[in-house]
C-alpha cells in the first residue's frame, strides 16, 4: 500500500470490462482491436490475451514500441509522424505495423521511405473533424489510394475513422445517431473499393458507441480503448453505470477546513491532469469520490467531489453530512473525469496499485 | 534532435531569468530559496548553484528526496501529508528539512512520530484560500505554536504563505496589490511572533509577485518556481516579457486541412497538459506557436494557437497569411500555458532537448 498518491486498479471490474467487450465482438463477428493507450501497462494487456484478443491498436509509435514486447500486429491510429520513418522501418520489420495516413503527401513520402512490408489505413473524418478525409473527397482518397497500390511494400488495409463526436452526447439514443451515420459513412466506402481492394476492412471504435451499440452495420473491426476502467466523463455519456468504473486515484487528506466545507488532498493537475466535466449540479469538477471499504470501491458520493486542482494540490468538496468527519490521514477514493489522461499523468508522477 | 515531440528549453534565457531573479534577492536582501517544481532537473539546479543559491523549495515528499542528491537544505511547501512520516524521519536525518504544517491536529500527529530534528512552517492564507490558517485565527495559530514549541525535536521557522491569486491578476499593479496585502499580513503575524520565537522568518514568493515587486514589505524570504521558465500565462498576467520565455514544446505536423485552417500536431494533453488560457481575440487556446529559426525561439506568431487537446493530438490555427504553406514533417516550437504543468506531463511522456 502506498500512501502517496495511488492508481488504483479494481482488477475484478477491469476484467468484467474486457470479458463483456470481447463477448460483446464476437457475437457481432468484429475483430477487436482494443487500443492501449488507456491503460498503457503490459499486465492489463495480459488479461486480455486470456481473453483470446492478439492484435492492439496504440496512439504513438513510442507506444507501439513498449507494447511490441509482447504484441506482434499493432495499428497505430494517429497520423504517421513521417520524422520518425526509420523507427518505423525499424518495428515493421519485426512485427507485423499497421499505420495511418490523410494525405497524398504523406502516402508519397511514405513510399518514398518506407523499406519494409507495411499495413496502411487511410483515416476518414465521419463528423469528428478532427483529423481524417471526409468521406465525400473522392479526388484526395483516390489520390492516396494510387500512390499506396503503387508501391510494393506498402498495402492498403482499409477505412478507419473514430467517431470522437460521440464524447459530447449524452444518453444512448444521441450516441447511437452518430453511431449509425459513422459506420454507414464508413461502410459505404470500403463497398465504393473493395473490388479495387479485395480483403479492405472498416475500422470504427469509440468507447461510447462500442459500449452501447448492439448494431455495428457492416463494420469489420472495433478499436475502443478507454471501456477497460471507464470514469465520470463515460459515466455521464452513458456508457457505463457505476459499477463498471475500474479507477481510482487514492489520495490522502492533508488539511480540513471544516469553516469552508473543503478538505485538501495530495492529488493535482499532475495526478488528475487538468481535464474537467461540466457537472449539471456541482459546475466543473476533476474528479468524484467514492466509497471505500478496505481496498474495494463503492458507489460514488453524492456532493463530494475535486473542486479545483493545481499542481499537487487537490480541493475536495464535502457535502454537509460529512463535513467535519474527515480527517488528515484518511485515503480518499476518486474516479477522474478521464481515465486516459489520469493514467497518462500517473506515467511521470506517481505509482500504481491493485 | 528528436523527432517525437520534446521540450525544448533556451538555456540562455532561462539562465538570465535565473540570475535577475537571484541579482533582485540579493539587491533586496531577501534568502532565494527557488521553488524547483517547476523544471523538476538536477541539471537546471546546478545553474541556480552557479549563482551562489543554496537552499530550495519543493512540493512532494518525492521531489525532495530526488533533489537531496545534490542539496541539503529542503523545504516542501505543501500540507504535511502524516502518512509519510517515516520517508520523513529517513529524509531529515540526512539533510536540513522544513515541512509545513496548517493544523493543530498536524502538530500533534508530527510531534508523536518525528524522530530527529525538523523544521517546520506554519502555512498562513493571505487571500488565495487553498490551504492556510486565516493570520486572524489566533486561537488555532497558538495551538500550533504551542505543539510545536513543547517539542524538542520540532522547530518552528516561521510563517510561509502563497499569493497564488495573484495568478487571476493581470497587469503590474493589480498584482503588486495582491503583493503589498499579503507581505504585510505575513510580516504583521511574525512581528507579533518573533519575540516569542527569536529568528523565525516570513516567507512568500509566486511568480507574479517576486517578478514584478521592488519592495517586499519586511518579507525574509522568496520561493518563486515558474519564472525559470515563464509561459503564456505568465504573459498575459504581465509578469514576464517573450524574450523571457524559456520553455517550447516541439512538435511535429502530421496532417494538415487548409479547407479549415488547421494542422495536426503530435502533441496533446499528454504533453502540454489540459491547462487552458482565455485569451481576449482567440477564445480558450493551450499553446501558441513561436517562429523559430534552427533551434532557436523567437516570437510568438499572432493567430497561431494550439485551440483543443486530446490525449495525443493537438489542432493549431493557421492564420490566413500562413494557411497553405505548413507542411508535414515541419516542427512547430510552441508555448505551452503553463510550463510547470507541461515539464511534469513530459516526465511521463517524451523527451527534453536543449
Amino acid at each position: 500500500m502506498s500512501y502517496s498518491p495511488s492508481l488504483y486498479i479494481n482488477e475484478a471490474r477491469c476484467r468484467g470490462n474486457i470479458a463483456r467487450m470481447a463477448q460483446k465482438a464476437r457475437s457481432q463477428g468484429l475483430i477487436f482491436r482494443p487500443h492501449f493507450k488507456t491503460h498503457q501497462s503490459l499486465e492489463i494487456g495480459r488479461w486480455f490475451k486470456e481473453e483470446g484478443i492478439d492484435r492492439i491498436t496504440v496512439s504513438s509509435l513510442a507506444m507501439a514500441e513498449y507494447f511490441s514486447s509482447e504484441w506482434n500486429d499493432i495499428s497505430i491510429a494517429f497520423p504517421l509522424n513521417i520524422l520518425e520513418i526509420e523507427a518505423v522501418n525499424r518495428l515493421a520489420a519485426r512485427i507485423s505495423l499497421n499505420v495511418q495516413i490523410e494525405s497524398a503527401e504523406a502516402a508519397v513520402r511514405l513510399k518514398e521511405a518506407i523499406t519494409v512490408p507495411l499495413g496502411v489505413f487511410l483515416k476518414i473524418d465521419t463528423g469528428y473533424h478532427r483529423t481524417g478525409l471526409l468521406p465525400t473527397a473522392t479526388a484526395e482518397i483516390e489520390a492516396v489510394l494510387d500512390v499506396i497500390q503503387s508501391s510494393r511494400l506498402l498495402g492498403f488495409k482499409g477505412f478507419l475513422t473514430h467517431a470522437g463526436h460521440t464524447y459530447s452526447a449524452r444518453g444512448s439514443s444521441a450516441v447511437l445517431e452518430i453511431h449509425e451515420a459513422s459506420c454507414r459513412e464508413l461502410t459505404g466506402l470500403k463497398q465504393q473499393y473493395e473490388m479495387k481492394f479485395p480483403g479492405i476492412i472498416a475500422s470504427a471504435g469509440d468507447t461510447p458507441s462500442c459500449s452501447l451499440a448492439e448494431n455495428f452495420y457492416g463494420i469489420d473491426e472495433i478499436r475502443p480503448g478507454n471501456f477497460v476502467f471507464y470514469d465520470l466523463m463515460q459515466l455521464q455519456i452513458g456508457s457505463c453505470n457505476e459499477e463498471h468504473i475500474a479507477l481510482s486515484l487514492v489520495c490522502p487528506v492533508v488539511a480540513v477546513h471544516p469553516e469552508r466545507n473543503e478538505a485538501v488532498i495530495h492529488g493535482g493537475a499532475v495526478h488528475f491532469s487538468k481535464e474537467g466535466l461540466q457537472h449539471p449540479e456541482y459546475g466543473t469538477l476533476y474528479g468524484q469520490v467514492m466509497e471505500s471499504s478496505g481496498s474495494d470501491c463503492e458507489n460514488l458520493i453524492p456532493g463530494m467531489f475535486v473542486k479545483s486542482l493545481s499542481q499537487e494540490h487537490g480541493i475536495v468538496q464535502i457535502p454537509a453530512s460529512r463535513n467535519g468527519k474527515i480527517r488528515i490521514g484518511e485515503l480518499l477514493h476518486i474516479v477522474p473525469v478521464h481515465s486516459c489522461l489520469a493514467v497518462a499523468a500517473f506515467r511521470g508522477s506517481g505509482s500504481v496499485i491493485r
